[in-house]
């Protein structure tokens, strides 16, 4: 899996999230969103892009202008990436943080699922003192 | 899935990567892997407990003396967790971090998947600056 064809690919499912008009991130989703694809966190399980909208339409209802920024390099091995993520409120203070665990197809372009954690997320001593 | 189970089925997995003994290894992973289940991190995707173990005892013969510890608490949700460990070495000097997301059998008291991340993760600006 090329890097650049990863980075691209999460960066654009990044961007479906951060898309105000619900037309266009529709769009956007399509584009990386593998038929059937899954996403699930603690708060919801939708199988395909339209149930996947639908949960994003309603997170960015409850939080006007809240972006979500990938943070730090992305990791990946045997067809999974790894990303660290955290929301910044309309205000620009930060909100939680996350993590996404992203499984694509063979070729980097479509994601087939993601499963994702966020905040507080468990401590990292060795980091925390870093 | 009840925490206590949980967290036992996880600290057992982390104790059979911990026993010196090959024989008494297979013992504490038997309790806690199911038939054919996989575990792949970056350097190795392993089918099934034996393939593990195998994989275990290679690990250990490269560092001897060396443990994983649990950091943090198990987050979970949907049938999965997320830990985050450390590797410590013989000299009590930390190694790599690295965090496992699990997938389990819906009663928590065997694991059916592993994929794990190591060192050094993507950086967590928020949490460093912490």
């Amino acid at each position: 899996m090329e890097r650049a064809v990863l980075t691209g690919t999460i960066d654009r499912y990044c961007a479906a999230w951060n898309e105000p008009d619900a037309g266009r991130r529709a769009e956007i989703l399509a584009a990386v969103w593998s038929e059937g694809a899954t996403y699930t966190d603690p708060t919801v399980h939708a199988t395909g892009a339209a149930e996947l909208l639908a949960h994003i339409g309603k997170v960015r209802a409850a939080r006007p202008g809240a972006r979500i920024e990938r943070t730090g390099d992305i990791a990946s091995h045997h067809g999974t990436a790894l990303f660290f993520w955290r929301l910044v409120l309309a205000d620009g203070s930060p909100a939680p943080e996350g993590l996404d665990i992203v499984e694509l197809a063979a070729d980097g372009r479509r994601i087939t699922r993601i499963l994702g954690y966020f905040g507080p997320l468990p401590r990292l001593p060795d980091r925390a003192s870093a």
